[in-house]
């Protein structure tokens, strides 16, 4: 039988109850002759708490050194996931064994934190599977080349799933989460949403980094560049559900050009309101303006996303951009304080009280017309669009965030999102 | 200036308050030049709330892979109070970097849940020394050859302690807690009981055999074995206490003969209410008959303390020994079943209503008398001894546990406990 991977989130993991529960899923799998590696996350909230009291101690200036002592601190909580459920599948009589990710090894750079995954040795883990055993390997977390604990930063264990079964070829990396499954938007918005059976790997990078919280982009990412073939899936249903229903449940992320030809043009619709607007007006029209002016926030490591310029008049121009909502008081005190005067600005506006809609589709490659639609459904509703920002597969604009409900159901309903896919 | 280990127990470290305490104390002695070493223990009450989750979910049945995966999740609190505790000394201006103890590595064998320490490796501890950094050690673990993680057993950080300033050679291990030092008998059953400024190290290892809670047991050994001076005080005295004072404070563990001159015939103490006793009667006087009785009780992995054999009469002798409390029961059951019939014993009984009381003293050894005084003292205040035991340095009494505070007031008194040493 195939080589399977399983994912289970902090709220899975929440209780002895639920990590027994899990421990009855995968011991089933198990029976059924998988070969099964589990990635557990740590049991919900516990990371928080382990930082909650990290912050009451650390000093006022970040440094490498505290955040290597943040990683030691945040790697605990895992550690103790592994080995319950290692606990809880030896008490269903399935032989299991748990590891850390130093004791894989998963390497990773030295970006406490935030690492990336290097490399991982298959070895240890293959010994284990051969000999029948479940192994149960930490999220979140490996080891740098100096022998540091290091964390992937929030979300991690996504990535450490995915990362381990693109290690071990694993026939699919199945990530068990408090959702059904991928919708075509937030079913708390749209009531109408609706499950999708399949979605591309471009279209779920995109809703990923659109502020869908289904999946942690890196996840997404390491998935696409090794061709792990990932199902997103609940962890609510009980655990006796049949397991060849269970196998097909949820959502596929597929890679297969073909199947995308009888996909809907717009697959869903994705919305963030974390963001906040940033505008420079009045600004000479000159080369090296862009970086004269996002140079500093980079330094200051706050993200910006979206960036528009318009094309100028008299010599000057208007210069967007967005940034997460939480860093626009220090961007605008930045750009006020030194970067304006040096460029030459005439004004420096923020607006915290907006937030992105965006299309998401790979149909959108090949069928014009589509930005369109989406502009002319928002103006019906009187919906006055600040910022656009296109890709190939997606497009957002930015609006004000009081309408952002509706204009997520108004374009819900005019890509017939409601319905199972047009062409299909 | 010299190299000093710390170690600080659980309620030392059981708040972020308490910790930033420590962190003060501990930057004090670095800042007037002192190599620093630190081994903490977790936060108190979280190795039993770990411990309990595991409880719901193991195996009935223990086996070595389910006290492996214990291992894996007791580890993690250290895991965090080192990192916590780094994080407050860098918060303090005072470079510091935590280690687990695998990173050190600290070796230990296989036996999970009580390992023993092998070797310490002591090149990166020196090298983050040599470069100015407090090096904080996760107390109570270990690594075993097959690289999984292993703990020494309950108060395994003190023998950590002892052994990582055995490896490094420290000038002095203090070991802080939440008592003063040691006393010539518990507070709370004798007011007028005393602090020991000093305390040989076959007296510490007698009182600490004996259910004097102040140091694990092997932590002596250790310090024996590799002469490491050993300090015991209190982590309750404010930590910008004078730096000279404070290194004279508490109970010295020492080494040397002379010392032992002008000490007391007796030093302190000790007393055990955690035994109960068990008498076979009338066992025929053959050869092989201790081993008879006693190896089943080993075989069911049960600690037998004291055992005590009387000389026979018409060739009968009656046949008594000690074991936890908790065990009591399990020993009956287990004697009555097999052991009684097949040796042709009369009678097994048992009595949990016991205690031990013993007095230890390394002047014992060259005075005659002692143990005649202990008996009369006794019999003074109409206690009857059902059982005796001695050794060079202590003689330990069973009596019924009504009588215990009575006789270890009455022996505190006896031995002029409550005044400085008489040739002092």
């Amino acid at each position: 039988m195939a080589l399977i991977v399983h994912k289970y989130g902090g709220t899975s993991m929440g209780s002895t109850d639920r990590i027994r529960n899990v421990a009855k899923r995968v011991a089933k799998w198990a029976r059924t002759g998988h070969r099964m590696v589990v990635v557990p996350s740590a049991m919900s909230g516990e990371t928080n708490r382990l930082l909650g009291l990290a912050k009451e101690l650390q000093p006022s200036q970040v440094t490498p050194q505290s955040l290597r002592e943040l990683d030691m601190i945040a790697c605990a909580g895992e550690q103790v996931s592994v080995g319950l459920l290692a606990l809880a599948l030896q008490a269903e009589g399935t032989p299991a064994v748990s590891y850390t990710g130093w004791q894989v090894p998963i390497k990773t750079d030295s970006a406490y934190t935030k690492a990336r995954i290097e490399s991982i040795d298959d070895t240890r883990v293959r010994a284990d599977l051969d000999a029948g055993r479940v192994v149960i390997i930490t999220g979140f977390q490996g080891i740098d080349d100096r022998g540091y604990l290091t964390t992937l930063g929030r979300g991690g264990s996504d990535t450490s799933a995915v990362a381990v079964a693109a290690a071990l070829k694993a026939a699919e990396c199945l990530i068990y989460t408090d959702v059904d499954g991928v919708y075509t938007t937030d079913p708390r918005v749209v009531p109408q949403a609706r499950l999708l059976r399949t979605v591309s790997f471009e279209e779920m990078l995109e809703m990923a980094s659109l502020g869908s919280k289904v999946l942690q982009i890196r996840s997404v990412e390491f998935a696409g560049k090794y061709r792990v073939p990932l199902r997103v899936l609940s962890s609510f249903t009980p655990w006796d559900i049949n397991i060849e229903e269970e196998a097909r449940s949820g959502t596929l992320i597929t890679f297969e050009e073909d199947e995308k030809m009888e996909k809907a043009v717009v697959s869903g619709i994705a919305f963030n309101r974390d963001e906040a607007k940033v505008t420079v007006q009045g600004v000479p029209d000159k080369p090296g303006i862009a970086f004269q002016i996002l140079g500093p926030v980079a330094e200051a490591n706050i993200d910006v996303d979206m960036i528009i310029q318009n094309v100028s008049r008299d010599g000057k121009t208007d210069f967007s951009f967005t940034v997460p909502r939480n860093d626009l008081a220090r961007v605008l005190d930045l750009l006020r304080a030194s970067v304006a005067p040096s460029v030459g600005a005439a004004l420096v506006d923020g607006d915290a009280r907006i937030c992105k809609v965006s299309i998401v589709g790979i149909g959108m490659k090949s069928h014009v017309g589509v930005a369109a639609r989406m502009f002319s459904t928002l103006s019906n509703e009187g919906i006055n669009i600040q910022m656009i920002s296109t890709s190939e597969i997606k497009t957002s604009v930015v609006i004000d965030e009081k309408y952002m409900e509706l204009a997520v159901r108004a374009l819900h309903l005019a890509f017939e999102l409601d319905r199972e896919s047009q062409t299909a």
